[in-house]
């Protein structure tokens, strides 16, 4: 297996679940990957409680001075530079010594560093947030989440090509749709309309404008929209999902009839549960810099911060920036206005 | 029971199923309750078929000349006027005939005719589409969910005001958020950011901001956000809770033990179905003009159409738009600028 040396930035002092779950999930990454090398860049305290005594070969520790704060704002961020976990994870990217860089901490600073420390791939005008959602007929990659809560029309045909990049289908042009409130031509509003008419253009497999249930039906493989509406869709969905699993569970548990039935139908109710299971899908690409960045969720666990790390090693072997920045220039997507 | 008069507009020959449901729903709506009149307006001929040789007390058939198409733009609904049967169902209620209209006509229709025949409230900037949205503790009232894909900060404002005035709870003054991509006051854009300010400052019950998934958990009683992202949440929402229980369905049928665990289990999960089925909650209320607009879904089958009734003759009861123009302008929310 190619090698692939991830940073691993322990900031918020690891997340929700502290950094136990961050030493935990690079331990596990690299007994699993014999070609993965992991940089656990943190406060030396933080971490050292949950270090064995001895490190296994592909692990080691860098040490930052301070741990960003989940809330911290953009200038603060980058007044604090490579004294943070992050920010020394980056330089470590930037300079590099390794290929990609893991981080629980907000979407804000993953941005504000990511430009600052790495760059963006010449011709891409703003970073998006990826994701895999599931659907009917696999998943669909959805961006942007969240980094960008107001675009225009370039930044949505950027986020498009990138898609197409991420979404890696092998066995036909990805398809992509642009999220719109109906799927007329007429609908919605200048941005999307003027997006609408450059996708067109382009040598892409464009579905045209599809709507927020066609998300789910796995209608096309990416699906195009501003962070501000991206980042409520997939909020609200993982929401509805919890909320509803949650429901079935007390419907369930309330009748002894239904008691008996769910103990039966327990094991096929659970795989579509992890079908659905935030951690089956934790680890978003920040795309459009020119080093992987992938974003872990804050309330990720050890298994779900190490699918953060596997994503990781998984774009840097295939050199994901190197191939989107060859999509933007060969599609002449770096001078869209 | 206080009377009130519906009109039930019949156009794009009756949604996806066709006028059948729509005069159904009819009679089913004047014989469940004795104080609702009901005036079907469509084209005398795509009614016949279905109504029986003598019409029931409180069922009136109105003629009208065509029938609008789902896909209509605005300036062809505003043309065809009081031709099509939704121009002459506003027609009936602008003059005072009757007091709500029901259709299962476009948004933009609705909004073009609705402001023109029947007019804004006094100091209402834009009308409003809302819905309610299953949530842990019964509903959160949303909006808007398609009628402005663009809106400033006044324009929130004013969603919210309606929205705490058709949510009805009597027990507390409802409990209003604003839908963002954070809950720190330092997120989102410039819009969410002034709208916060402004309803900050009002005498309602105002929470902050939210995320997507406090709509499904029940934090507040009124969402609040601009109908782009509002329209996208809604119908991603709608299609994940499909995909998801026909993922179910199917997991559950595949093995022997899991379906006697399915059948066992079937009322429980019934139950949980039907609060989340659309039929349920068909009706959204098209908020901040003089008279009772309510759309019904393309797809609504005579449940959902009766459903779509039963809700404009609450409204009309309720006189909720009187009772909006009465908050708008005791909070001197007429004159945000």
């Amino acid at each position: 297996m190619k090698r692939a040396a991830i940073t691993l930035a322990v900031d918020a002092h690891g997340g929700d679940h502290g950094p136990e779950v961050m030493v935990g999930a690079a331990l596990d990454a690299v007994a699993e990957d014999p070609g993965i090398e992991i940089a656990l860049v943190g406060i030396p305290s933080d971490l050292q409680p949950w270090l064995p005594a001895s490190l296994p070969p592909r692990l080691r520790v860098v040490p930052s001075e301070c741990a960003l704060q989940a809330d911290a704002r953009p200038v603060s961020v980058l007044r604090t530079g490579t004294a943070s976990s992050l920010g020394r994870a980056m330089e470590l990217v930037g300079g590099g010594a390794a290929d990609a860089v893991v981080s629980a901490g907000s979407t804000v600073a993953l941005m504000a560093l990511g430009v600052k420390m790495l760059g963006r791939l010449p011709g891409i005008r703003r970073p998006a947030l990826m994701s895999r959602i599931p659907a009917a007929n696999g998943f669909t990659s959805m961006l942007d989440l969240g980094a960008n809560l107001a675009v225009d029309a370039s930044h949505l045909v950027q986020f498009a090509i990138m898609g197409v990049v991420m979404h890696g289908r092998r066995d036909a042009p990805p398809s992509v749709g642009l999220l719109n409130v109906g799927h007329e031509e007429s609908k919605g509003h200048a941005v999307v309309q003027a997006a609408h008419e450059y996708l067109l253009e382009l040598p892409l497999n464009y579905h045209g404008f599809i709507e927020g249930n066609d998300i789910f039906a796995g209608r096309v493989d990416v699906a195009v929209c501003d962070g501000f509406a991206g980042n409520l869709i997939l909020k609200s969905s993982e929401g509805l999902a919890r909320m509803l699993f949650s429901e079935l569970r007390r419907s369930l548990r309330g009748r002894t009839r239904a008691r008996l039935g769910a103990w039966l139908a327990a094991p096929a109710v659970r795989d579509v549960l992890e079908r659905y299971d935030p951690a089956q899908h934790n680890g978003a690409p920040l795309l459009g810099l020119r080093n992987v960045v992938v974003k872990s969720h804050g309330s990720a666990d050890r298994p779900a911060t190490l699918q953060a790390l596997r994503e990781a090693g998984s774009e840097a072997r295939r050199e994901v920036p190197m191939h989107i920045g060859e999509l933007i220039s060969s599609y002449g997507a770096d001078s869209i206005q």
